[in-house]
């Protein structure tokens, strides 16, 4: 700017019209984080604190004055001060009367007061127009600048006019406003950084005890049970064998548990004759974390990939194949080669590798970047048929690698069936259930159903014209 | 808002400026979400309903009310009704005056009429301005909040101010209105949500007929020939071995078709003399689906790696190198170490590791988000070197793996050569050609052209000038 | 629009309202394809150019004047020339008066003005209104369609309400405007194209100058050594043992001082007393490209998973694995089985399994699409809780895979030891000095300071007031 002689033209003096100073009250990290920023976007900023005079490491150019000095100097106030300690505001009600106040607090629990920070201080401060934002920035990103233009800012407020102008200060600074609506949002804003993967945890506490009885079986089965009738030592079992054990057969259950609530929903769509009554909570809750279980089965089938990959490495099967090498070396006896075996070895290797391959595929499309580009028709087309396609051949790659031993009495230790058995039975519920859904008689009752039509009304016609 | 006391202030007031009431027509699965989602953001709704006594299962707190009711309570009409039930809208056309009709519907099929539904609407109540939104968002992904910020609503209308006030609606709701201009784009707005995936044909079919043809070239060396000559019946090689060659050879193969068409225009522009001349059709397109191209041969390349670590855990194999060390222990013969044959293998494995770990750096750099943050320059850098990289490994990759044997006359079966013999066909052009291309005679004719200089014309100077 | 009656109507005329006319000057490549995009959005494009009746390959529909005449005839004109060419603007002054004039232009180096473009251009033509936009979109991507949503293009300038008319253009055209203030920024955005990863140089500097020291560490351990000694030629082994040695040390290595810094500063803070003290520069830069860092490590670690598992594929291998059996296949002796020499092979195994899964998941959260869609709790928990882990879990893996012979003496070659151990020197620092910072007694120290506290200072409670 220096260099353009603006001083004749009254047109550039337009340009310093956006730069309305804002004031920001609290001299905290957070404060100074934010103030920095908006330097450096170009607003003129006013710190207001308790003791101006004591105030160190501000952004240069920044001024710092009294809260009511600095409070004159702009229309918008941003309050980076903790909840405890807004009740100094109500003695400049005043001065604050028609301002615009950002608040940017964050609470240490979740619910920690019976109402909002933001709405406590639009009762402190009846005159203000109160307006919440910038909570889900941390002060350390803002001084960074490792900021996506994605990064969401939730603004909200009940008026309208002081919240846009907030909104387009979030645009200036390169982060995304998103407007949640009144005053009412700000509980759930306040909330959201105090988060911690909640639609997670189901899928991992699941997992999780899935994987805790599934070691203990194998641990029986594999070292106990040789332990006690053959005193062998097989404690080095757990380190690979038994995981390797572990983690395919969670992988397939989860998946499994992704589409079930998809047949469970259809049968009760169908037995209700409406698409029209809620499912029950536990249903609803299920369906939406059907992306999060997807994806920590995928997790277990990686770990699975990685764990089968590296068995030729291994001492103990490198051991274990030399020593039959050198017994048939010595024994002079020929080892006849089986088409059978070599077919349902190869088939079962390969049903896993395609299997995994399109699951990987459906991970990859789960990424919020890709699943924006693909339109509502192509992201169904992925996550259904796609999604069941691997289902199938994940289960069918089980069943293979059972092959003939499967349900074997022989294999049974304890009464104890070998462990891949019991991941085949969620998997092949849910293919037996949507095999019978996708009969032509039962999927038009469906169809029908979804597309609004209801077995016991007279509104049936009302889906046929609205949408 | 209950606990504060906004009677006594003017200002607050004003906080229900932006709550104007928006009306839906019709109540079918689409105006229920769409509604119960505009409420939870804080928009009074009204249902326009042909029964309006008969509606049942609404989002608690909406008013419904008949058509000519509804229409007078909001200035934002949205039509959740079938284009095939407008009709009933110009009875409606003098209270429908001046509103925002917004049009949300879709077709079952791509073009299915001369007009869009949007124009069609237009035509019916002219007195109305029409802009059409949210035909992209799905009633399942309103209903479930499963939404991204990202999530794109393309929005079209000839009036701008109505277009601006739905955009704000769209951004109210936690969308990402995306402005396409006239109501002249309805038409591609509305065939949007019908595609499945148009850029992904092309690759996917072509390398659909790739892997059939080598299918059956593989089948016919590998297990044909054999059971003809030696009785052996070698047909559990369809499962592992054979993909095991198909893969590759298509992943390579497609890769250079990724930079076939670069070179291919790069010759075309260098006999023209100019840039200014559109390329046919067929180019366009593939280059347009380069991306999907190379992304698809990832998939290949990833099949093959994942076929190939799997060779040591295989019974065929673990059979056949039992039976040598077998005879080897049994025939009191050394086997001598080649350290040609060690460099050999060593170099075409790590060949390969190093062009799929590139290969896979392409891919994840052709991500929406990730190649959102790279600015054009390295872009470019990534594509182009680091992909003629990645093609220069593989097929090196390719023809160390070959070896000695390479074009051996004792490989050829019934004449025909292995099939890698054929991956290298494509690649080895291109890279032919490109090596010309950047031979530096040529290299400075070409970047002269593609800076706007032309062979035949006066007008050369522009491209110095322009840019 | 064509088959809507309009012309009775004066509410559509309000539609023609945002066409206003764009104007062009110059019609090289850029101008080109911009015009014809924004035609496509429905703005009429008027062309300046100095030799309007030369002009080829325009865009249909795109009408071409003289400067002067294409200037009178919009508001807003685009000025797509080289710098170089700008000085016949001033003798337009009069009929820019007033106008916005969109700069495009980027230079072929950084910093290669002593002002920008931009602000020269808004020296030359006083009268107008300059405003800085579209010099991040490459005219391949306009022309071929190849533009995410989130493409962004960076805007800044004086004039806000200028600014504001080119923001909605840039809507219009579905790119993403992003204000970066006053026209002061019109440097950095005009050099932010010519960058080639400049947060990448130092990690790839780094890991490349490791490479090659450890490349040469390891050739003569394993080359040399053995030729002077043995007279045995082994450089076969460049192309997969070493490189097997150097990649992991290399990712372990980076991955360690992903976390260095974060100790440093945790140090620094502590001796300091106070966290309002700037870093050093270096400790700045080297916190900033962490995430750089800490992603190629991961490309090194995943390099070291490939390497290892194609080693039973590896001729050298099976070569010596054979040999193994067959010397013990003669020699009569039998081979019995270790359950500790199992324990620690698969334990490291397990160990190197499950880090490498969760650097992978810490690579996944760290694309900017899934970072965007985590709070800022659950970014740290992930790159900080898991971060250690996996830096434990792969340090655990080395120290492991050392095992027993973990600075043997017999293992030193010419008085180097193997190369894993230099392997563990930054890791086991960074992993001590953590340990002790997370003493509770230093800890809550150090949690003091970060919320504010100064040792020496008694604005010690500002740090619990303000935010």
């Amino acid at each position: 700017m220096e260099k353009t002689s603006t001083d004749a033209l009254p047109l550039t003096v337009n340009s310093l019209e956006k730069q309305e100073a804002i004031c920001i009250f609290g001299t905290g990290d957070f404060g100074r984080s934010l103030g920095l920023k908006m330097l450096q976007c170009g607003y003129p900023i006013v710190y207001g604190s308790r003791k101006p005079w004591m105030s160190s490491l501000l952004p240069n150019g920044a001024e710092v004055l009294s809260y009511y000095e600095a409070a004159q100097k702009s229309d918008i106030i941003i309050i980076a001060i903790h909840r405890e300690h807004y009740d100094f505001l109500t003695k400049l009600t005043e001065v604050l009367s028609g301002k615009i106040l950002v608040d940017v607090s964050n609470n240490l629990k979740i619910n920690q007061y019976p109402e909002s920070n933001a709405e406590y201080l639009a009762q402190l401060v009846p005159g203000a127009r109160v307006v919440k934002a910038f909570n889900t920035v941390s002060a350390w990103a803002l001084q960074s600048g490792a900021l996506d233009a994605s990064r969401q800012v939730f603004v909200c407020g009940n008026d309208s006019k002081a919240k846009e102008r907030v909104m387009d200060i979030v645009r200036t600074l390169g982060l995304t406003p998103l407007d949640r609506g009144s005053l009412l949002a700000a509980n759930e804003i306040e909330n959201y950084p105090l988060q911690l993967f909640p639609m997670w945890r189901f899928p991992l506490y699941l997992s999780a005890v899935l994987c805790v009885f599934l070691f203990f079986y194998c641990v029986i089965r594999d070292v106990i049970y040789p332990y006690v009738y053959e005193k062998k030592d097989s404690t080095f079992r757990m380190a690979i064998s038994i995981p390797n054990h572990i983690f395919p057969i969670t992988a397939l259950t989860l998946l499994a548990l992704v589409y079930l609530p998809g047949v469970t929903a259809a049968i009760l769509q169908l037995y209700r004759g409406t698409k029209y009554r809620r499912f029950p909570d536990w249903l609803d809750h299920w369906m939406l974390c059907r992306k999060q279980l997807g994806l920590v089965a995928l997790g277990f089938a990686f770990l699975h990939v990685l764990y089968t990959l590296v068995i030729p490495i291994r001492y103990y099967v490198r051991w274990r194949l030399g020593n039959i090498t050198v017994t048939q070396a010595r024994s002079k006896k020929e080892n006849p080669f089986s088409t059978t075996t070599a077919w349902m070895n190869d088939a079962y290797i390969a049903l896993g590798i395609l299997g995994f391959f399109l699951f990987v595929l459906l991970g990859i499309t789960s990424l919020p970047s890709v699943s924006n580009t693909v339109n509502w028709r192509e992201f169904r087309f992925i996550q259904s048929k796609l999604g069941y396609l691997t289902l199938i051949l994940c289960t069918a790659h089980t069943l293979v690698y059972g092959g003939k031993k499967f349900l074997n009495p022989l294999n049974l230790k304890w009464h104890l069936p070998s462990a891949y058995v019991l991941a085949l039975i969620i998997p092949c519920t849910v293919l037996v259930i949507k095999l019978i859904l996708i009969l032509p008689c039962i999927d038009k009752t469906l169809t029908r159903i979804r597309q609004g039509w209801e077995r016991n009304s007279k509104s049936a016609l009302n889906g046929k014209t609205d949408i």
